[in-house]
């Protein structure tokens, strides 16, 4: 580990000798600023600077600074279930009244009468065809509005706050410390694509060609006269696991150099990332903290097992919530 | 149509006028210098002008100005057909020692005999199945390797040079104007994306993100402990048609406000993006150079007819390419 030399004001001189070039150093400013020191922030640090010092054998051209994210439980929360499912049980809820046999369909009424034990027993099959029938039935223009109204009135069980101040400070920041550097940066996520993009561009920075996500089909028909795309009740992409590396090589046709994510459903997108030539850089963010955020290995829908084991042997970096993160929200007064 | 003052040095000072702010104008520099004088280039130029003076009422922030553009018979020529169909048929012949089966299979045998007219009688759905037969079997880094030393080595029947030759120049100017107005653009063809996505580049300043096109499946496997993903010979989305505006949505989340085709396989990303609000422009590049190019509106696989009706009808730009165009590639010397 290498040793951090603070002076009298805090500054760290020896991080700041190794960015002479760049202006936010030369400014003697900390982009990663909520992320105490330690061989977690090095990691970050050293990787950035292998592959953007010009000469380094390790450099990597700016159009090749591909970055992806995973999002629940990576940059937002995803305690205690994955933010959409709310939207899921909500809309399920909104759209009941004009769907009197949904109380005779046991998965459906489940939902209705709050009965998450039950919900939770039908897995995730039962819980991607409620997920596909309540984001069906309308235009993504449609769709997109809904998602907005939503995202920008329900909160959070626990913190009483909306969805989108549950994301994590440090991860804004390597978001943004990375784009300073010339990275793109994606969203690689089992979420809906869609669902993402009305709210990803404002939260995270990352505008709505570069969020990727799964997806449900979506028909183009002319509807008296204006063209419009339909949303069908099908799964079209199930962007998970294996799936990752798929919807990359679609989406963005190039490996990424660094992949970022925190449960075994990311692990083949961290492999992917990490079997190209050159400097690369894997990351998982370990949920350590029961009083700031949560903690566990395991959550009702995602499991940090295998992909931990692999991060051991290929040296990928393990975010220790707790121990790593000088704080976990924006909106935290303790920056 | 807007009056044009040329002075003694053949300078347009009237469209200097319209662009007193930007740099290659200031210069006196005219980034369409392919284009000739007249209506279709005016429609360029007071489109961009529109969506890009602020202050404007049809003002388009930088992020929204999407312009999205189909590959063959608008970028590149298409004739005598489809350049990938003679990918297609080399990587036919390059397989078939391995295949002796094919030789009792009508189709395949038509290609390996030369016989066009049968591999014609197969229509779309014939020459598909050989597609995917020939895109399949192999990873997708090997897949790159192949196109890449098939688009290096192969040529054009009557023009006797690489088909990447065969791009049209005025066609460049228009994406390097677009991009210098601060638009992203991207590709939206019926070709093969992880086809295009090896050249594209290179040849039109696009990168592989920005780059949408029919695929096949692809599957993550890990083969000796690397993780690789191979290619299918299963169909896995169909670019064209109603194909362009789900693929649009699917891959850049947002509707563009310019689109550029050549044949009715392109009318409904045009209409998907004639159909938002704001001023949109649509463009189709049609085929009226029997010298310098080709004159058609049917192509062995692709018609103008409803989309040049619907043209009119909307007031959509129709580029005559004997009319409009200075010169059609860049290697010709008449620039």
């Amino acid at each position: 580990m290498q040793q951090i030399n603070h002076d009298a004001t805090g500054e760290d001189k020896s991080r700041l000798a190794l960015f002479p070039m760049t202006g936010e150093y030369a400014q003697g400013q900390d982009l990663l600023s909520s992320w105490n020191e330690g061989s977690t922030k090095e990691s970050i640090i050293n990787f950035v600077r292998g592959v953007t010092t010009p000469g380094d054998p390790q450099f990597v051209k700016p159009e090749d600074r591909i970055a992806v994210f995973d999002n629940d439980g990576t940059l937002w929360s995803e305690m205690p279930a994955y933010f959409q499912l709310a939207f899921v049980f909500d809309r399920l809820k909104a759209l009941a009244p004009q769907h009197p046999e949904w109380k005779d369909k046991p998965l459906y009424a489940a939902v209705l009468q709050g009965d998450m034990k039950t919900v939770a027993a039908g897995g995730l099959r039962g819980l991607l065809e409620l997920a596909t029938i309540t984001h069906a039935g309308m235009t993504t223009d449609e769709f997109s509005k809904i998602v907005e109204e939503w995202i920008a009135t329900a909160v959070h069980p626990k913190f009483n706050r909306p969805y989108t101040d549950l994301i994590y400070q440090p991860m804004l920041e390597l978001l943004a410390y990375l784009r300073a550097h010339g990275f793109k940066t994606f969203i690689v996520s089992g979420g809906g694509i869609e669902f993402m993009r009305v709210w990803a561009d404002k939260v995270y920075g990352i505008p709505p060609e570069q969020v990727i996500g799964s997806s449900i089909v979506t028909k183009f028909e002319m509807i008296a006269g204006v063209p419009v795309l339909t949303r069908l009740p099908e799964l079209n992409f199930m962007d998970d696991n294996v799936g990752k590396p798929v919807a990359i090589n679609l989406h963005v046709g190039r490996r990424p150099i660094a992949a970022f994510g925190n449960s075994d459903g990311d692990l083949q997108m961290l492999q992917w990332t990490a079997a190209g030539t050159g400097l690369r850089f894997g990351l998982l963010v370990r949920h350590t903290d029961s009083v700031r955020e949560y903690a566990y290995d395991v959550s009702p829908l995602g499991t940090l097992d295998k992909a931990l084991t692999e991060a051991e042997a290929n040296g990928w970096t393990v975010v220790d919530m707790k121990q790593d993160w000088k704080c976990i929200y924006p909106f935290e007064t303790s920056k």
